[in-house]
Parts: C-alpha cells; sequence; structure tokens
C-alpha cells in the first residue's frame, strides 16, 4: 500500500537522511547518503564540512551535466510488517550561498538545516564554495508493508 | 577515509538493508530498498513475498533493458562522527529458481538468504516466477567519518 498524504510530508520535513543518486557520465547511477531540509518550495541538500574526498564533489558533476536525481527515503526494521520507503524523483541544481550574496531562498534553505540538524553547530554548513543542491520534486511514490508502519515514521530512525 | 576491507567484507557479509539503484527505460535512477545476500561469488536478491502492487517489479524490467545497478549501504546516526557508507556498484542478472529446476548457485543463493533472514519463515522467500537477481559487484567506494564510526558497523542498524 501506499503511505498516506500525512506520513509522505512527516518524511520530507522531518526525516534525518536519504539516498541520493545522480547520473555518472556514463550513465551510470551513483548513490550516497545525503542530510537535506525543506525549505522554499524544494528540498536542500549542503556539500557541508562533513569530511570529503577533496576536490569537487561526485554528486555536484552530475547535476550540472545531468540534473535528473531521485531520493529515497526508508527505514530497516528486522519486524517486516514495519517496512516502508518513500521515493522521490526530481531535477537538482546547483546553487551557491555566499555569505554576503545570498539569496532569500537559498538564506531560507540555510535556516531550515541549521534548525533541522544542531550537529551543525559543530560541523560546518557550508564548504569553501558554499554550494548547496536544490531539489525540486516532481513525482513521488511510496510504499508500506502493513499500517503499522505508519505509526512508526514519526518516532524516527 | 575509506572504509578498511574486513569492515566492508562485513557489510557485504551481514547488514540487512541495502538500496538497489537500476535505470529506468528514460535513463532516470530508480532507487528501491532491497535485503540481499552474498553467495556463489556475488549478491542476490530475491522477488520475494513482502506485499508488492502486481505486475513485473520496475527493477526486474529496468535490469532486462540495462544490467547496470548500484547498491548503496550505510546506516544514518546523530552523532555524525559514526557515519559511513559503502557503495558497490555492478551488473544485475535476473535468474530463476524454480523448486525443481534449480541451478546449483541459484540454490545456494536461496540457503543464504534463509540463513541470513529468519523473517523468510513468515515470508514466502520467492513469488510465483521465483525470481531473483543476481547481481556482480565490478566496483567499491567507500567513507567514513572517523575511525569510531568502524567499530559501529558490527552492532548492525
Amino acid at each position: 500500500m501506499e503511505l498516506p498524504d500525512d506520513a509522505t510530508h512527516a518524511i520530507l520535513e522531518r526525516w534525518p537522511i536519504a539516498t541520493l543518486t545522480t547520473l555518472a557520465q556514463s550513465g551510470r547511477p551513483h548513490a550516497v547518503p545525503i542530510v537535506f531540509a525543506r525549505a522554499a518550495g524544494a528540498l536542500w541538500s549542503p556539500v557541508d564540512g562533513k569530511p570529503k574526498r577533496g576536490g569537487e564533489l561526485a554528486r555536484i558533476r552530475h547535476v550540472r551535466r545531468d540534473p535528473r536525481v531521485s531520493l529515497l527515503f526508508s527505514h530497516y526494521q528486522e519486524d517486516w510488517s514495519l517496512l516502508w520507503w518513500l521515493r522521490a524523483d526530481g531535477e537538482a541544481q546547483i546553487r551557491s550561498a555566499p555569505q554576503h550574496h545570498r539569496g532569500e531562498e537559498e538564506a531560507s534553505a540555510l535556516v531550515a538545516l541549521r534548525r533541522k540538524y544542531p550537529q551543525y553547530e559543530h560541523v560546518a554548513l557550508l564548504g569553501p564554495d558554499a554550494q548547496l543542491l536544490r531539489i525540486a520534486v516532481t513525482s513521488q511514490r511510496s510504499w508500506c508493508a502493513s499500517a503499522a508502519a505508519v505509526a512508526y515514521i514519526s518516532l524516527g530512525p
């Protein structure tokens, strides 16, 4: 069965993690976990200060070539009657939010990210390029194993 | 930093869940959570008896057109110094394991799945088409935020 609307809303608003899949130049799918927040009608994910390999991130390179992305939200439980997932397909854009030339949308995205993740008190919210991905969701699909699964979503992972 | 080899080995052997991304006909990425087990030099994921929408699964249709897939293993924690992920790219094949004409590889895959997931005592391991995906991993990348993250992998999600 599909998740009810209030559950998909809660996930997009409050779930802490998603799998972002972008397309490599070869067309291969390339998946990575991301944090994100909802603001200004889209989902935003920063290129933050968590340790990185260095150099431009693959996800940024990929989105510049092909904006099509897929986000998957889900949570594993040993009780399979509690399983659910939500997939949101969309188009990503690279936005930058330099400290002194920040657009309104980018500013509200940064506020939403700080509010959602207290971790950004100790981890830099933006890297040297001050980049974020803005993901506009164009379609959604969801699944849950049972109505009981829905009650668990609000508890978080 | 990359995960050490014994950690990636433990994940492929024992982690209960992965995100499988296949490619839709449009070339769009299509992600879904899967269970899997390692056997006969590959990873295997059954089209099992968990409730489905009906009709052939998108992942099966996609793999028939384009075998390129990506698997992502990861686990969210509020302590971001414990974050890690492992990505395994590969090629998927559709195999079938009908009860009376079962190949050796398929048989060992079913044994591994039953051993890994006691849930299959109550959920059908195979659907009416007795299909499994066989995923041959061709490359791996991993990341962890700190050495402390590695110690948590063996605890499971």
